[in-house]
């Protein structure tokens, strides 16, 4: 039986601030076949991956904590742009792109902290474009599984670059059928 | 169109050198919930899925390498102990593991690297118990694939762990469904 975790404030910034690190571990001194190939036509490299979390930062989470948690009646969020990182120019180098995500992270969560969120404020809601009433714990819960899962889809994309390679361990490799 | 890459030894010890990183930025001071939790019945923890690493390192891969690469006729692997870890003392500290990990990785390359294994002996042959002949090409392959794989199966329990907190965003959260 799976056991769930209850929804933990310290325990999800916990993940989130483990994110930029892991994703250092994966990206330094990377090939660029590695890092530039995706899973076929209109879908993501693991550089497309970084430049998506980025944005992410930029534009979504602590951005949409804040509308939720502001007295203005008007609690709708700006929809978020899945596809930003394709205009952003696509030769700056990796390292300063983990620099930027680092650093973004960091403020992040420092101003994540500076909300002084109390338990009954994670039932507070805001307005998803799409999607309707959200509360705060569901925004912060979707903030954590959002990197895990990305973090998966890089693991997946650089697993499929050796698809043909693997022979008939494929039959083992459930990565690969993904 | 997905392009996939060629097999390249040096590519693929590029990948190999970093799991160890990758897992220890990770699992450094994270809390129980998230590393003993799993997926339900019969399923892994991410503690489960280090152990398994660690097996990996001492009776599979560079093993059955160097049987491949053997001047003996006799190329049959042992068959790999998926539940090995599973007897293993269960309160060993992670960061004691991710050490038995690190060590083990690295020697293993060094071993891989004494091998000296030109383009020709790719193509050389071992017998594996269940799927039959197999190429050390096919077995590098794997091992890398095979990395990503639990890399990618570690986000997704920790994720999972979330299941019921995300609300509607469930939607959108492919690694949810997996």
């Amino acid at each position: 039986m799976l056991v769930q975790m209850k929804f933990d404030l310290n325990k999800s910034i916990e993940l989130l601030e483990k994110t930029p690190f892991i994703l250092e571990s994966f990206f330094e001194n990377l090939s660029n076949d590695w890092l530039k190939s995706n899973e076929g036509e209109k879908t993501w490299s693991p550089y497309d991956i970084l430049g998506h979390l980025i944005f992410g930062e930029k534009t979504d989470w602590i951005i949409r904590a804040k509308i939720i948690l502001s007295p203005s009646k008007r609690k709708l969020f700006e929809p978020f742009d899945r596809f930003a990182q394709f205009n952003e120019d696509q030769n700056t180098m990796v390292s300063e792109l983990i620099n930027e995500f680092k650093a973004l992270r960091k403020n992040n969560l420092k101003e994540l902290e500076s909300l002084n969120i109390k338990p009954e404020d994670l039932k507070r809601k805001g307005e998803h474009p799409e999607l309707g009433e959200v509360t705060l714990e569901q925004l912060l819960s979707t903030w954590v599984v959002h990197d895990l899962g990305h973090i998966a889809q890089i693991s997946r994309v650089m697993a499929k670059q050796y698809k043909s390679n693997v022979g008939p361990w494929e039959a083992y490799l459930g990565i690969l059928k993904k």
